[in-house]
């Protein structure tokens, strides 16, 4: 027997199933034309960006890493509660550009743009978050020809970690940003050639739930950005934090302590740090990673050899992360429920598959969980972030998953 | 400095440059629109598929695995070349049958076939590997809605398993196919029942590359079907023997010994072993997968602590198998060329990655290789199956790959 992950907070049994919004989730199935689907809770998402605003300092203002998920409907849904977007593509942009989002509030980082992605973004008046000194020059040489300076910022790599995150980005050799070492000269180059200057961005790692570890890297990041911009010479309009706010997603995960990360940076706040710089934190996992649910159902269930597999008519078309198939070293069981039993007593254990004809697809090892039938509705939670974009759908052609914002 | 895996026969150097079929992939990219791209040779394949009708025995049949590379214009190439096509899903029957493909070269094995599935291959006339008692049943009760028998075969789950493959499939619980101590029972139930009978289905595992093993699992499961049949009281139309046959992904991967597999397969066809059923071999990587080239330019190129990083215009996106996150336990390069220098000698160390916002998209690491510059062609090899649809395509929003068949 394995365990599962803890089900996030804020879904609730309703005459014993799966409720979302105070709606069972076979009335939204029932709407939405059934299974599989991902179901994104409005309310979840908003509710977690209160517990933001109300944990930080007013001082810090709130992205959204687009990365996360990128369903239209869900952009709309959070535009106006927070302050801005991360791209990390053109295409990302044409997304935020369809949602009626500005530019202004746009910023986009990743390490392979291309001469035609920046082009668009300096077109539009996004800011680029310069990854290395051959980009910046291919976007001083592009901005030239349009006639127009970019919005630029500069991505550092830094000479520190963030403790016991799950990606490290930093702390290293590594793709993203500019070393800390070369950061500063970069920085005076490219304010000197006329760019519109936006700051720093200094991303260290994600997917933490250790909420000293966070604060360290914040206080790490405000000092390496305050060395640098002394360094160059230059002021910092913006400083992009990154973000490194984790969800649990495993038995023994314990939820990130907001409330002491918004004190340590209430600290950095109150010492009127790098007054005259907007402080950012760009987070996508945190934001909505637990306030969707992916849902299947049952289609085939059998024994072999002595143990139980339910084969759902999902799989890792639709939910890579849950397989345990991107980014894993050691696959463990996502929080998983028979969503019509919720508040059911475990009753059996076994394997649930995914229904893709590879034995890559298995979603859950040896689980306890009440018994479900063929046609039993399956949730898996913690499914809001890298999940239908982040898998393959089109892998054996199953097709993509439906996907609803309730 | 990390060693690549062996470049595929097939390809040759025109010039200094990396071609195709004679013609230089420069030329190719010109006509198709430039990178990132997935270019096939058809040669490569149909040779690939002569050198298995020349090793094997001419009772051996030959289908094509759809799942390792459904791209449409590939099929119709295919279609006169082999004898059957395997498939996963309805998705990729009507795939097949918009290629002009009939239904009764068609088998479709699944773990997770949905009902709608069963009856879009009932009414087709498609042979359903039927996975358990539980699919059967259902798909019994479908046929005699439609009154139509189904075409069916039982996948069994074998007690041997296929030694040293990269993905086992048998050889203890499993959700593929029917235990084979209740396999006969339900043979004998399900032709009982008056379905359109057609044999059995037995895979023990994929991608090896021991010759062996392959031949030690073939001669299971010709045992494992008699002994089956005899039980059962039945004739087999039809024997699956799965495939298995693996390609060189890796340093030190040596090609599998075809003849050896041949050798051993004319003895069994010799012994004229169950006549009159019909012997199959599903084989998708192993037509395919050396076939094929995944074509990307270097965006940028960086230092980073002393390591030299060149980012394509690619990624996981469109080859995650090569990044190492797709079933992999270790990750070890796959073979990469600088494409307009193919002959040239290795001048530097290099990390590869991929042009995705992720520390997941790196496809090489310390890779000993020519210089290559921002604009350069980078060929990664090993790219015709498990590619662009075992790929998470809208990650991070960069868009598919162009595909091309030379």
């Amino acid at each position: 027997m394995k365990p599962l992950g803890p089900v996030p907070a804020g879904f609730a049994a309703v005459d014993g199933e799966l409720a979302l919004g105070g709606v069972k989730i076979s009335e939204w199935l029932a709407e939405a034309g059934d299974t599989p689907i991902f179901l994104y809770s409005g309310d979840m998402i908003a509710k977690r960006i209160e517990a933001l605003r109300t944990a930080l300092p007013d001082r810090i203002e709130l992205n959204y890493a687009v990365k996360a998920n990128p369903w239209p409907p869900l952009l709309e849904f959070i535009e106006p509660l927070v302050d801005g977007f991360d791209i990390a593509s053109a295409g990302e942009w044409l997304l935020l550009d369809e949602a009626g989002i500005a530019a202004r509030r746009t910023s986009f980082a990743g390490p392979g743009k291309r001469d035609e992605e920046l082009r668009t973004a300096i077109e539009a008046g996004v800011t680029l978050n310069c990854e290395s000194a051959g980009e910046a020059d291919r976007a001083l040489a592009i901005g030239e020809r349009l006639g127009r300076a970019p919005r630029l910022a500069i991505r550092v790599n830094p000479d520190f970690e963030l403790r016991g995150s799950g990606m490290k980005m930093s702390g290293g050799a590594k793709v993203f940003g500019v070393d800390a070492d070369k950061a500063a000269g970069l920085a005076r180059r490219v304010v000197d050639a006329g760019v519109d200057w936006q700051g720093f961005h200094i991303f260290a790692g994600s997917q933490s739930l250790d909420a000293d570890a966070i604060s360290e890297a914040q206080r790490n990041t405000i000092d390496l950005a305050r060395r640098l911009a002394n360094e160059a010479g230059i002021t910092l309009p913006k400083l992009n934090l990154g973000g490194g706010f984790g969800i649990p997603y495993f038995a023994g995960d314990e939820p990130l302590d907001l409330y002491a990360v918004g004190e340590k940076l209430h600290e950095i706040a109150a010492a009127d740090v790098l007054p005259g710089t907007r402080l950012v934190l760009e987070l996508g996992r945190y934001l909505v990673g637990q306030a969707g649910v992916y849902l299947t159902r049952v289609v085939d269930r059998k024994e072999s050899q002595g143990e139980t597999f339910l084969i759902i008519d999902g799989g890792l078309h639709h939910q890579l992360a849950a397989s345990g198939n991107f980014g894993a070293v050691v696959k463990r069981n996502y929080p998983i429920a028979v969503a019509h039993r919720v508040d059911a007593e475990p009753e059996e254990v076994v394997n649930i598959c995914g229904c893709l004809c590879t034995p890559l697809d298995r979603l859950a090892t040896q689980a306890h969980l009440p018994r479900a039938e063929v046609g039993d509705p399956i949730a898996i939670f913690c499914a809001g972030a890298y999940g239908a974009t982040a898998s393959p759908m089109h892998f054996l052609g199953h097709g993509p998953a439906r996907e609803m914002l309730v």
